[in-house]
């Protein structure tokens, strides 16, 4: 087991480590926030990134840490935004993803996290993956993100930008990939 | 001066060696493909990503290397997609890009290269711009990439696609870093 029952988190997103946190409380374990220059690089898949994010981060060599690449993969569009999601959300934003979807009947998307732990030397990955659909409106404002246009399969109908960070808890993707990695560590 | 006038540059992409050595050929520099892996990084600026990627190349502790990094920013679209050019290509294309700009009047675009040189330990970057605007259909079938849809300020009202490597070359942002390195090399 973890020493102290600790890891820490090496995020620039706030409302990541936010949800990541309650996750890991319900496991008993603590996820504190880690502020370090994270190396990103380009790749189509999030297994990749947040692998060699996480083993480039100095303070890996002396305490747990975790990396979580998180992306919005929208069929249609060939997977697009993909891994690169923060940058299109900074640039063309939900209006321009709406935009690109209008007219089109194939909605499906796949909300995917992938959390890396890097652990004694070495990087183990898990995985989370939530189905939906992209709405055709901004509906929302909780959550962040991608969050006020993608509507969970198995939710009621809202979007996560609908839902208190507890609901969306129960069904996200970077819930799925957290509580992997917590069943894995309290296993141990 | 570079020993045989010889230099490499890693590059999967064999349109991007085609011009860039043309330019060369030009100074006398004999520019060749290394096939080789790169590693990219997620970052909001080329010389940042170019600088990364040459450092990272183990065949350039022993001889001279390129690498270009280029990207389209489109002003009304707050620079998309920039250093994710060929990413967005390859998934929303340019029928995405058309659809993003259905309706806008500001239509300016900056097409940008970076070049990045690693030779005796150390790096140098080549930056080339050329300013114009985004079509409202896709024209020509030359070049690559974002070529039918970027008609340079410059020119004849002519696409980037809709004109032969030699035309391009005259104009093109990669031309431009890529004269600035020659430039350079040759004034040694």
């Amino acid at each position: 087991m973890l020493r102290g029952r600790t890891l820490w988190m090496a995020t620039g997103n706030p409302h990541k480590h936010r949800e990541a946190r309650i996750i890991l409380m319900e496991y008993g374990l603590d996820l504190r926030r880690l502020e370090t220059k994270r190396i990103e690089i380009q790749a189509d898949d999030l297994e990749e990134i947040a692998a060699y994010s996480v083993e480039h981060i100095p303070e890996a060599d002396s305490r747990p840490i975790v990396v979580e690449d998180a992306g919005l993969f929208i069929h249609h569009l060939k997977g697009f935004p993909g891994p690169y999601s923060s940058y299109v959300l900074k640039t063309i934003g939900l209006g321009g993803i709406l935009k690109l979807m209008e007219g089109v009947q194939n909605r499906e998307a796949t909300f995917k996290s992938v959390v890396a732990l890097r652990w004694r030397g070495e990087t183990h990955l898990f995985v989370g993956e939530v189905q939906g659909r992209i709405a055709t409106e901004i509906r929302g404002s909780q959550g962040f993100g991608y969050d006020p246009i993608f509507i969970p399969d198995e939710g009621d109908g809202r979007t996560f930008g609908e839902m208190t960070i507890r609901e969306k808890n129960t069904l996200s993707h970077r819930a799925r990939a957290f509580r992997r990695l917590a069943l894995w560590l309290t296993s141990r």
